[in-house]
């Protein structure tokens, strides 16, 4: 059996359950004969790049346990793609410090970092057992039913819908309407989500705008109006990736006013959530918030999906269980095996594979008109985000 | 004893408490012998004034007990300052339900309300007792220490801006900082309370701008640059409210920019984080991002401190033992007893002096530079916020 060391890197967002998958591989590690030394990358494949290696021996175990309920890339991460010229220094570091054992956290990138860096080694006849931990809260990685983090993600999109929808049904007669705008540039997993919010006719969301389908003002803005007329009020869901027909973010203003069509994007910071709270109020002069969490519904970990952080943990220590047993090249995935009551159980995908690109929702997931998504999306959904707070509402009716 | 129907109304901007308010009147009015029916306004005094009242008694005593876990307001809520015409009209409607036990749940307008209407009540013979429960987020009411709704939006805050840190500081070489937005337009309060966040040195926040100071873009640009020069990126909280020395909020933009000065207000939405972002960015080209929460601070129910939440729930009770004591014209206050262990009880303080005016943070809880609140400004809100979750960070140092 191949005798080295072993290196852990976490790549990209994070999510709020990632420690805990650097908790499973950590731990599961600890004791291994054939791992020496379990390392960390700091800031991710760039870091390691410079060299810089942690020895996660030196933690105590206490801090590595409570890894698990701790938000953020522990290690700290990076954004970077890989280039040719990086695999040579990639190869000097990781015999500096005789690593063959390679895991990393993450989602597609990350995935296609592995899949190239060991077989760079290869070609270069250095053994590497090369084993992914799949990680993002788009839930848009090939290969595997969903992704840890992404059902944690999804709860603070739907707690946070849900409770913002009840303050605006409640304050209608101050303020029209309520944007909420999740992150999630190519797929709609994460406004999808938001949907569990919803138990009554008249509670948010009303409208969920997905990347999957191009947005159309006047369509949109006829639909605001449609839940208005119904309601007193609307509650809109948007992904922030949510383009035109032509692929232009609706990000990017196209709102005629008495200035100019500005392209914010290009002042530093905006957001598709602004741009719809100003159609509404261009179009109908109501009142109205934007909502913009950005990382946050990242990063709570007090907001973890418990079912979440298992998944994520159990990823992590069978990624070591796959490398000790000789399987590379692959990613941990997880499978459900029945969703009502829900079981899921691990399995692997060749990394070539979740490589390949970013997973969309599925067609039969999106409702005819684009605005919603269907019976069959909420019940995927279910699961991963869990069981929402019950919240009473008065029923008395007038006495005059 | 005054014998008579009761009524309950809640106003402005909920709290993730204020219904917990609403179940306490409703739980101590019961059984009360010289209280007829309980009463609700539906959606303020603006629906009382059309006759827009419900039976609080037709309710279920479990969904009474279940609104001190639920969020917004669950009578409906408005925004509406009396006008001399609308007495007349309120009066009427007192009379039609024979009302003479009068509870409102809200901030200084409302108990300006309460004060105007028992005042007018007076003047036509018609006797009313008026007691007004406390509530508002931004914890900005005189003659109480703090009010109920404030210690979980703080709460809220405080989780966000730590979880968010840590994220960016695991994220520095990527995103070099971030911006949180509260609300609260004239109080820093809410600010404040982020500061909570930090344990160490390096923790979120840097920077917390109040709307008690003026804010001066070279100074703030400088001040993030040093935290940047040290951390390698910044953490800044700012109230929705901070304004220049001249008065102009810092939400309208005067960032100079290739296309104009464009007045974002006036286009219906835009928010001082993201003009914070732009300044920065324009500044130092760094890559970062602003979050605004908005009302999602003020209904968080899962987030709500449990005895902020206890609180509101025994001021909603003393109102009613007040007011079948014979007091009317007051606010039920808390005192704090002690700070270090936390005890407080309940005391009252006289309509008019509540409806005064809004209560900025005193001079000694904001640091001489104006960018950060002091140690006396943290022993304060701490009891008032909570425990935050412990995280860990890892400590072992690079190898080489």
């Amino acid at each position: 059996m191949l005798q080295g060391n072993a290196i852990i890197g976490q790549s990209g967002g994070p999510t709020s359950v990632i420690n805990a998958s650097l908790a499973g591989i950590i731990e599961a590690a600890r004791g291994q004969a054939p791992i020496g030394r379990t390392l960390g990358m700091r800031f991710g494949i760039e870091g390691f790049m410079r060299g810089e290696v942690l020895d996660l021996g030196e933690e105590n175990p206490a801090t590595i346990a409570a890894l698990r309920t701790t938000p953020s890339s522990a290690l700290g991460s990076c954004r970077h793609k890989l280039k040719e010229a990086d695999f040579p220094k990639i190869l000097e570091v990781l015999r500096n410090f005789n690593i063959r054992y390679f895991f990393l956290i993450g989602g597609n990138d990350t995935m296609d970092t592995i899949h190239r860096v060991e077989a760079y080694c290869h070609t270069q006849g250095y053994d590497l057992i090369g084993v992914g931990v799949p990680k993002t809260v788009d839930n848009d990685l090939c290969g595997t039913d969903h992704t840890p983090g992404f059902g944690s993600a999804g709860r603070y999109v739907a707690l946070s819908v849900k409770q913002a929808g009840m303050l605006a049904r409640d304050m209608k007669r101050v303020d029209q309407f309520v944007v909420f705008q999740t992150v999630g540039r190519s797929s709609g997993w994460l406004p999808a989500a938001a949907a569990l919010a919803k138990v009554n006719e008249d509670d948010a969301p009303h409208i969920i705008l997905l990347p999957e389908r191009a947005f159309d003002q006047d369509r949109f803005l006829a639909d605001v109006k449609r839940y208005y007329d119904r309601f007193g009020w609307c509650s809109i869901v948007c992904g922030e990736g949510v383009c035109y027909a032509d692929g232009m973010p609706i990000s990017a203003s196209r709102v005629t006013d008495k200035f100019s069509n500005v392209e914010f994007g290009a002042m530093g910071g905006t957001s598709a959530a602004m741009m719809l709270h100003r159609m509404i109020h261009a179009a109908f002069g109501w009142r109205g918030e934007f909502q913009v969490c950005e990382s946050l519904q990242m990063c709570a970990s007090d907001r973890v999906h418990s079912e979440d952080a298992e998944e994520a943990y159990a990823c992590g220590r069978r990624a070591v269980e796959l490398a000790l047993a000789g399987t590379s090249g692959v990613m941990v995935s997880i499978i459900r095996d029945s969703n009502d009551p829900y079981h899921w159980s691990l399995g692997t995908t060749p990394l070539a594979e979740v490589a390949l690109g970013a997973k969309p929702m599925p067609n039969n997931f999106i409702n005819d008109e684009g605005n919603f998504v269907t019976p069959e999306c909420m019940a995927y959904l279910k699961p991963l985000i869990g069981s929402l707070p019950e919240y009473v509402r008065l029923t008395a009716g007038l006495l005059i």
